[in-house]
């Protein structure tokens, strides 16, 4: 019984039209695993730093419930390091330079107690590792969801349609579901990813909100209209995070309770943008959770006569 | 008694990246008057055509309650045409050839049965006639709705802030938002422009939806995900028209019965990029738009359990 997360545990530095960043913690990983603890525990990771990453950082994912026995620490190497800079539409990024670091050989290796997750969130990572995670399972788990990026898209995309015939359900932004399925309708995009092999897939559209869809059947859910967003960097991941620890903490992996979860994702997702890096998520309370899905609902409530 | 429309009378040429029209009827008055009829009646147009307009298009809009007594027919001239091309996403568009001919020299004057609107849509025309309509009122209506531009933002700015002192409600889409409050965030964009004048503010985000502000009130629709949005033009006039009017026939202008209106109009606008032209909203049937709404109402529909 458990959420097992892979992908990376990283230092971004984070250039944006309000703001800079020296390295701050980072990584899909780190934000996935941070969001899904607020609904679910254990939340078993997988992924590798360097012995340069912050142990009170770790100190404090495991006081959350984020086990660690699956991170593996390099001693005398570095962290993943992303740097990268946004445009005045915040939609729009640069990036100014990658440091894989000990990303470049990492073996994605599930301790003997992960092999059995209910729920895996396969964070956005090389596809080649994403199935090997799936190939040490002992057990079909309950969901799994992959995340993916336009590089795999570019440079393996026969791992990614390997990969999304053992997945349940896909992540991606608009622009990586045209580029996966050269559909530029997203309705027609949405047919054709489901029919290579994914049951449920979410389609984040930024400040645009995001799309949840199974068989014939859709689900809109509207990002927060928001005075500022001040940093988006990692919030597809929380996200992520937020959606699954909301279905592994329910035990609801119905279309129906999926509809909910998009809504806790996208309260949690409303949140990280609002300080850089995962500063605002650290100091989320759960009321604050429940309000900002409050907001959620009371900002498409209508009382329509249908005549 | 009645909902007073001014604004274009005209044709179109369009190209999408689906296919390309000749010249077809368009213009900002037509699409409105044309969705308004199906809420209430009569509607009073105030355009200018030349002799060249098709009278079978103009006697079907007089059958669906569309008055025709301020609309000028002009002996030996041309009405406006417009020509443009969209580009694969249909959200950016090229105007390649525009033909003021009769409305060059457009002088709205209104009958003296037109002087007593209830309801008045200043369809997006040269700011300095949309105040021509304000000023010529015997009686404030009970709800001025204006839209803009980004040409008048550009090169008649002072003229559209004198209309917003008189002016109830401004609808216009997010790139004109940020332009008219020098706002990035459409929050922020709203509370600049209520502050110049109008109680409400939509904003139209084209496949992204559509925001109505009131107050520190906020209220989203989505748009429909569609297969194919096969030609956007007039969406927004008549999301506009399905909006004004739906709020007239049901003499209600408060905030909660906009919300309502936002959906009749964003349903509106659903039907029209379905065809070339105004040519599938000529063929909508009432059934229809009922339950065009309902989907717009089960897209965001969720059970939530907020603990």
């Amino acid at each position: 019984m458990s959420l097992l997360v892979v992908g990376t545990v990283a230092f971004d530095a984070i250039e944006t039209p309000f703001g800079k960043t020296d390295r701050i913690v980072g990584g899909a990983a780190t934000y996935i695993s941070l969001a899904a603890s607020f609904f679910y525990k254990p939340v078993n990771l997988v992924s590798v730093v360097g012995d340069d990453f912050p142990a009170e950082m770790l100190a404090d994912l495991a006081k959350r419930g984020v086990n660690q026995d699956g991170l593996q620490i390099r001693k005398g190497e570095k962290s993943f390091f992303w740097s990268g800079k946004y445009g005045t539409d915040l939609n729009s990024r640069t990036t100014l330079e990658t440091q894989l670091n000990v990303v470049a050989d990492f073996d994605p290796v599930l301790p003997e107690s992960y092999r059995k997750p209910e729920y895996l969130m396969l964070g956005n990572l090389v596809p080649d590792l994403q199935f090997k995670v799936i190939e040490q399972l002992k057990h079909k788990p309950r969901l799994i969801v992959m995340d993916t990026m336009n590089l795999w898209l570019d440079i393996a995309r026969e791992a990614v349609l390997r990969n999304l015939r053992h997945v349940d359900l896909l992540m991606v932004n608009d622009e990586e579901a045209r580029q996966l399925s050269g559909e530029y309708s997203l309705v027609k995009a949405a047919k054709v990813i489901m029919g290579m092999g994914p049951d449920f897939l979410i389609i984040k559209k930024g400040e645009h909100g995001a799309l949840l869809f199974h068989g014939t059947e859709v689900f809109f859910a509207p990002a927060l209209p928001l005075e500022e967003v001040f940093d988006p960097t990692g919030a597809g991941d929380t996200f992520a995070g937020g959606f699954l620890g909301y279905l592994a903490g329910t035990r609801d992996v119905t279309y129906e309770n999926m509809k909910s979860a998009v809504i806790y994702g996208s309260a949690m997702a409303s949140f990280v943008v609002e300080k850089f890096g995962p500063e605002r998520l650290l100091a989320v309370k759960k009321e604050e959770i429940r309000n900002r899905c409050r907001s959620f609902l009371e900002l498409v409530q209508v009382d329509i006569n249908l005549g």
